[in-house]
């Protein structure tokens, strides 16, 4: 089984720390692969960079359907255009928050979620929204930190009492607490020792639910919206794209 | 990996067929052990007929519990007394109605739900929005057929007649489509050849959506209101719950 | 008019209690009979206890019925089961959550609950939800202590305390409260007293709300969902509620 | 017990036939006073009708009040100005949209209204959103009639067709229906013979549900925004309300 | 082009406080007419005032219309009555709180209402849900001041003090805020000096967005539930709306 | 004042089109400016095409922001990428589907979307939930004709055609209908002429609403999520966007 985890932003080392974490979990008869885009941001913060990261997530969307791979995890916390790159291909795509969603909806009747940024709190309501996931979250809680520096270990400290707060938030305890960052990925077991409840990695959760999928024979139903798009032409930078 | 599937109703013909998909679907480290209760409706046909499964269920999940089981499906759509039942074990506990449910919503941006009798719709319709998929289903249809008819052959065209009619709505069109009632499993296949859309069964959709979690150790969190019931004594019948 | 309270739970004193302040409070030629089911827990606290709540319950609204009960409370803020209660018989069924929200809705734009345990809040949540009282409700506040507990005088000072609590919050006044707890209708005159404001208890609410039914004739609606159950085989324990 | 049922229109033949109906269900020791405005519209059939009817209604209310009634019925299906009617007693008032919708939500999942004109059905969905009833019912329809013609045959029979469409709804049966004006009170029983599933009335409803709250000593909070108006100048015509 | 900015209290001071405002805003070819109501309150601040207002605006708007004004301002932050104004004329006819929520919708994905009175929170909050911006709206805070006080320069304090309150809201912060009354319109442009954020007033809203409307001709549907009123008599006080 | 109106997609004739109908409706010191990107889809017709739009978009809006615009009109219903794109400026930026909506909602308590393909009719409903009109909207409906086509006069019967049936339809009937594809902005007044409803057009609403922003001072908030980005180095063909 053929998975690509693509990264929408453009940090390399970002991709092969989700690699690692994904490939770490993944049933041994499934190949993760990992891809940076070539073109794009370095980092996702804002509406902005989520929307322009279209351009290179497309590329590799494509190419991993062309090299025949079995299902794809967007890598990032915001599930960039996912509706978009759902129409390139009849593969399962996979965003990580809504995986990490679905997971915290079954172990649980009320989660939390933690992120980096606050401004990028409204992006994780949009998507509980979205999903529908809304009533289920008592919270979004942001550790206003950028994303790139979630490897220190101030941060990490941060992220756990942000998840502490969470839990004993009175009134709106979170039974369990999602992961609001592929940047948070490979901090995920020890903040579950810390915190003792259930803590959820959405790319350890997009890789389950896609062998869950493949394993299935489900791919995007190409009846609707999410069909094929419109061949037509797309001008300048874009034209590949187009035909 | 060891799975029980706990069938709610009493017909041991039932469980078979569900174990049988089941299986066939299961990783191959995974086995599948069917439990039917002792006690309770051999069919499961309205909300009285649900509440009462809780009993055989309870034992069911309790005795899993005790030998091992990683995880348990709740084989009956409408996922009856799934928050009491995940209360009484840490081990990760799948309705297939919800499992049916996440995996529409990852192929699909609007899906249908066909169900057997009239009187359940309602119960489709709670459960979609329980769980938060309301928005997301396009209508719920009902054959109005008994459970235990749903292995002749005029159910089998009865259920294509409503999948066909859902994926055709105009203005409401399901791009896939979810088989609300355990007894329908084994015809998926069938179905899905004549309406050309993805057909979606729960008993098979639990199975890998249980792998996925027993695969990432995900368990039922207990901290919150899904911890261990308070230990406390029943009375009558049922004083084997007690302590 | 013959009215039967329904325990839930086991404990005869709390029915008793139950009988005592909804007889003060019932119709001249309205008589309320108490009943106390012979299997069950001894008290409510949980989503287990209420789901098994179902077996002791249905026994006594099938002998209510048979009886010439002209209506039945279900008398646990928790309305447990109460679809499949309402199935069994044609007579109005009415749960105490619903009664006590009803009266509240009439009184006042935005009301609060108060209620026992801490992880009972999300069923009263659920409830507020099923019925359609969310938009009314400021919030829900929890004592935090056991059911059983209810009548010690430190319990009734916790009690007054969150309801003036819930009352003062700021941006979020309470302008009448719901006692969350069958247990603590007995308190309610006291409460009111105290805090100044309309403080509903659902035993009484559902005393006067079923006078108010049967008065009018009106009857559960055997046409949908909450028509008789499917008469069918009931297995084990439960084989008394089948044919 | 005294109860003023207030028409908001002028007419007192309607006020007359409602007084009726209400007097034939009312327990022996509550007293039905009827009151027509001396000011206002002769029928409500739009949202200036109804904005309209607060004049001649806060006359009668204070009146009620005064004379010491201890609830008031606001007899129009489209409880106008309900909230600000409230504020001016602390007894209890009711509106008949409300309580029709109350008594439906207890016997069935869900209803339908049947009204008198096409534009007033917008004011029914409004009622049902700001009650928080919206998700039981299924439809609102409108025979298309004016208000003052209900009392022809040919109108009942329009009526009771439309209660046999509401209740056949492919997909969308109602389990009980609200009459949705209450220029058709008299004809309920006539109705409901017919359709065979509970029609509801809102005079009939409202009397009962404010003998109920009558009966527990319940009354309008006067803590937050139904307090009694705060005292000021009237201009004009008005001044009387003033001070 | 001329609008009539109709006060629907009948206190001129404060209408000529709003002309001025408005007047100082709107294009070089737009002429503002203040109407203060010869009937009603001298102010709103309840639920009762906002019904009795009624009387006054009505022959406000009607006066409007026969004067040929292109559009009505309805400058009271509560839009009273607005649908059963917008029967009257099929001139546009803007309530100053829906003009705001618009301008705040354009600006911001989230805002806050800083308004008067507590008790008229639940007022905006109702509008909010009406008009569909409840989940856009970050919280109501009310200074708690009475309207026809917010000329005090102890006014101004506490109300630029909670618009800081809600811009800097932990977990909540609003990016806008929404001048909840009208008697704060001429404050606007102080307060956003000292918060830093966009500060939106109601009147000047209204303003802009009806020559908006009346600049591309656009009027009230007269098909549906807007169309004029039925004609028919209307007694006492009230018959020149009738006929 | 100065308004770019940015066509999403690359078919200069559209924006051109689209620009005179913006031009004469605006007022007289207003100067439409028309912007059709470099890069991009000839046409948006799926979640691709909308998300690919904003590369070109991007370019557009900056160099409207160096040139010293008031404001842009995102000119595409659908409003592609509108946070994103509101991050890049202080400048108000509205799309045509926000600015349609909101004035249907000031006219109208009913309102219908008119759009080209059966596959876009999705995206008009996630818009109409994100701004909040979702109750506002009786239905969707698609003439299912491809964006590029709506310029032929079958073209402009169908859409005829669909309008008549919105304002016809039988429980749901529209008061007010939106024009949901930019493409058909130029045929406004004659369907208008034909359906006798208000018939409303997003560019034509854009330019009004843009002007009464720009008149007002109003501009995009930079507290909160729709801040400018966080300057970071953009990859690959997107260079230019970073720094």
């Amino acid at each position: 089984m053929q998975i690509h985890l693509i990264n929408p932003n453009t940090t390399a080392s970002m991709t092969d720390q989700m690699v690692k974490v994904a490939s770490a979990i993944s049933n041994t008869d499934t190949i993760i692969t990992g891809r940076t885009p070539s073109h794009g941001p370095v980092s996702i913060e804002s509406h902005f960079d989520e929307a322009m990261s279209i351009v290179g997530v497309s590329d590799e969307v494509l190419r991993a359907d062309a090299e025949g791979a079995d299902g794809m995890i967007l890598a990032c916390f915001g599930d960039p255009n996912i509706w978009a790159v759902r129409e390139l291909t009849n593969k399962p795509v996979l965003g990580i928050a809504q995986a990490a969603f679905i997971m915290a909806s079954m172990v649980s009747t009320k989660f939390a979620v933690v992120t980096s940024l606050q401004r990028t709190v409204i992006i994780a309501e949009h998507l509980l929204n979205q999903y529908g996931y809304g009533h289920l979250c008592q919270q979004v809680l942001a550790v206003d930190l950028p994303v790139l520096s979630l490897e220190d270990d101030s941060a990490k400290q941060a992220i756990i009492n942000k998840c502490i707060e969470a839990r004993d938030a009175k009134g709106h305890e979170a039974s369990a607490i999602v992961l609001g960052c592929g940047g948070m990925t490979h901090l995920r077991q020890e903040i579950e020792d810390k915190v003792g409840i259930p803590i959820i990695d959405g790319v350890q959760s997009a890789v389950k639910l896609l062998e869950a999928m493949i394993g299935m024979g489900l791919q995007t139903s190409k009846h609707g919206d999410l069909a094929y798009p419109i061949p037509k032409p797309f001008m300048g930078d874009l034209n590949r794209f187009g035909n």
